[in-house]
């Protein structure tokens, strides 16, 4: 048959056995975590219907969704007398979408298992997410969310709690980041100062690029986009850096007097305060120029940066007070954080923080002398699982040169060999590949060890 | 906004924490003890290009491939001179389709990455499917596939090797099996006995049915097919039951002359050999009947079935000569076996053979008290994960009753309350849901137990 130019789809990957295992460490890690914390996993379809899908990511979010066609004769429902254009066809070819988010089908979950449920209901989910976006470095067409969320109360202990879980799973990770956070009533509140509250939106989407233009920037844009002459610098004066939370609580009460302001206030105080009682290691910044998701968020905002790499955002999340709304089920507030488990595995390999051992394919590769001792390896590999031992069998009587450079290649930590005469005396010999150390041990003891004696030989 | 009927696509489903808990024991447990043999984990993308996929599982496989619609103006790419069929159509507007199972794909990777891979490769992988088919009980249109398999070695240790995986993992599991083998070339040779070698494939698809029809009806059909009358009667010579794997082996040995059926006799005794070496704890059946499979496995043809419940063949697998020759790689053998994940759950329900508290939400539910104890109680819970107890502070000073159906709901075994006047004291009471015990013990005791501490308060 004909070499066929293989590949994957634009902005897909193939996972090998050690991204695999650095993968599996870091949502181990985050499922424990979440797990510790009490929430519970749910999965849903791979595919939504697009009914589920649609206006719900904005107009650029349905445009980046990808549809799958209806199966059969799919063209048989395009009426005959419309001419065929995309916008056209699409309404009667295709009626399921691959789910964009977490979110979004986390909803639906809630509002078709409500009656199922208690809340506050507590769930995590990790899984793909597809967007038919433009592929680029660390931007995947197919890649990973692990989502946490607490739906059913208002209480900002959740908010507490999710930055406990954000701090307690980088910290295992062995990445130092800064927790920031804001709320939507503080910005709402500054708007209002500004008297620009007609404004917000514009007005979030220019403060929001802070980080990258600085002041100048920010205060440039303001004016282009006609706001009054004033504004950059009454903004100035509500924002300018501090050198702490309280003392920007302490200089947001001098400006923010609408209700929005007040409340905003009120509930950064009490967020701060439960954070202040969990003593968290990471660094936490209120942060009032965080102004992301602002268009489903209501009340508090998280963003997580790495320290010590540059990487934008490596988590975010927030307050919504009407998630399921969409639904048909008002007035269920929720929170939630979601981790981009794609960036942090690269700040994690730029950081060089994963364990070492973590790729490594069994513990013992026993070496095959002869097709007749077939039948003795396999047993003596099935007691040295039984003892939790990782074994595999070399499947062929090949060279010795090659089945050592294969455990060379899979990074066996040890071998085992027993030539006849060995055999005979009941002896084998076990070689750690690190040091090249050989130790004869007695058959029977061998099978009584578990991986930690073995260790112990080399000593 | 108006209320939307909700659902999910037709054949596709949400997971509930209790079914995930369910799900991810099952997994769990498939993963230990593939990395027990040494087999390492590798994830494909979910989306293949169209080319890797068509003409891959035959023309029925071919119309049940979901396909993705391309994104953009898609109908610009149809020609404007042709009609507008399904079937021309589809040409122009989709060229990227939905995983059909995890072997193609895995043939695809491999010869993708031949020369970052060191031969045996030793793989598992554990993803979703999707298939267009109709659902039906049992029969969804995405479901989980868990595959396992060897390439780059023709030696049937490996056959036997899977065979001691399989056995492992129901009994793990709680689940008696049989482990059926057969052979194609055993197949072959029995064709060639009868003098149809030409019309195998059509023989085959009749002695498969002898599980469902018996004699009469396999009898029936070859002659409906128009095969020699007297092949049934030779067919029931060659194959009449027997009390051992050992006692059809030397039956056959009479029958079986060609080519085939001797190499088939040999590897079969080899394997046999090999598999009563391992004393594997489940029953190993040398099933002749065995047909599965054969558009492309080679050699061996495994199948396992439940005992004690009817439900078809909950795994398959099979030795494959050329699986990588489709894509210009040929000439590499392998082996492997699927596992039907979401059958092995069902036959599980019906076994009623899960551990009991295997869905728990988290160990314990701080009950609270009043809002100004929120900051002690996140503190104290803080305290708790970090000696390895799941805890959940109750986000509101809701009615106690409230707080404790919680509890109750998510089958959180113990809850802790600390009223006003316990807090002055240092003490806390631990409530053992199951029997409604309470135990007063003091805060800073608590402090320093586990999970098991705790436990033996109750006893």
């Amino acid at each position: 048959m004909a070499k066929v130019a293989l590949s994957v789809p634009k902005g897909t990957r193939d996972f090998s056995p050690a991204q695999m295992a650095r993968r599996n460490y870091i949502f181990s890690i985050l499922r424990s975590v979440f797990e510790k914390h009490g929430f519970q996993p749910i999965e849903t379809p791979s595919m939504e219907q697009l009914s589920t899908l649609m206006g719900k990511y904005g107009e650029e979010g349905d445009r980046l969704i990808f549809r799958v066609l209806n199966s059969g004769d799919f063209m048989n429902s395009v009426p005959a007398d419309k001419e065929h254009t995309s916008s056209e066809v699409i309404k009667h070819i295709s009626e399921k979408g691959l789910r964009y988010d977490l979110t979004v089908p986390f909803a639906r979950f809630v509002v078709m298992n409500q009656n199922e449920l208690s809340f506050p209901f507590r769930r995590y989910q990790m899984q793909p997410v597809w967007r038919a976006d433009r592929p680029q470095k660390g931007r995947y067409r197919e890649f990973y969310q692990c989502d946490v969320d607490v739906i059913g109360t208002r209480s900002q202990m959740e908010e507490a709690g999710l930055m406990d879980i954000l701090d307690s799973a980088f910290q295992k990770l062995g990445v130092n980041v800064i927790l920031k956070i804001n709320n939507r009533k503080i910005l709402q509140g500054i708007a209002d100062a500004l008297g620009v509250s007609d404004r917000f939106v514009e007005f979030t989407v220019s403060l929001d690029k802070l980080d990258k233009t600085g002041w100048e920037g920010v205060g440039k844009e303001l004016i282009e986009r006609g706001f009054p002459t004033d504004v950059p610098q009454k903004l100035m004066d509500i924002m300018q850096p501090v050198s702490s939370n309280e003392a920007m609580l302490t200089q947001l009460k001098k400006h923010l007097v609408s209700e929005a302001g007040l409340k905003g206030i009120a509930e950064m105080e009490e967020l701060l305060g439960f954070i202040d009682a969990l003593e968290l290691k990471s660094q936490v910044k209120f942060d009032v120029s965080l102004a992301r998701g602002l268009s489903y968020y209501t009340g508090a905002i998280f963003e997580v940066s790495a320290c010590d790499v540059a990487m934008g955002s490596i988590c975010g999340g927030g307050r919504y007070d009407d998630l399921t709304g969409i639904f048909g089920l008002p007035g269920v507030s929720g929170v939630g954080v979601s981790f981009g488990a794609d960036r942090i595995y690269d700040v994690m390999m730029e950081l060089n923080v994963f364990p070492e051992n973590i790729g490594r394919t069994a513990d013992i590769l026993l070496i095959n002398f002869s097709e007749d001792s077939a039948a003795d390896l396999m047993k003596m590999a099935k007691k040295l699982r039984e003892n939790g031992i990782a074994s595999v069998v070399y499947p062929e009587a090949a060279k010795m040169k090659k089945q050592f450079s294969y455990a060379d290649a899979y990074a066996f930590p040890y071998t085992l060999i027993q030539g006849p005469d060995e055999k005979v005396a009941g002896i084998v010999t076990v070689k750690q590949m690190s040091s090249g150390k050989q130790v004869q041990v007695s058959e029977a003891e061998l099978l009584l060890f578990d991986l930690t004696q073995i260790g112990l030989l080399f000593i």
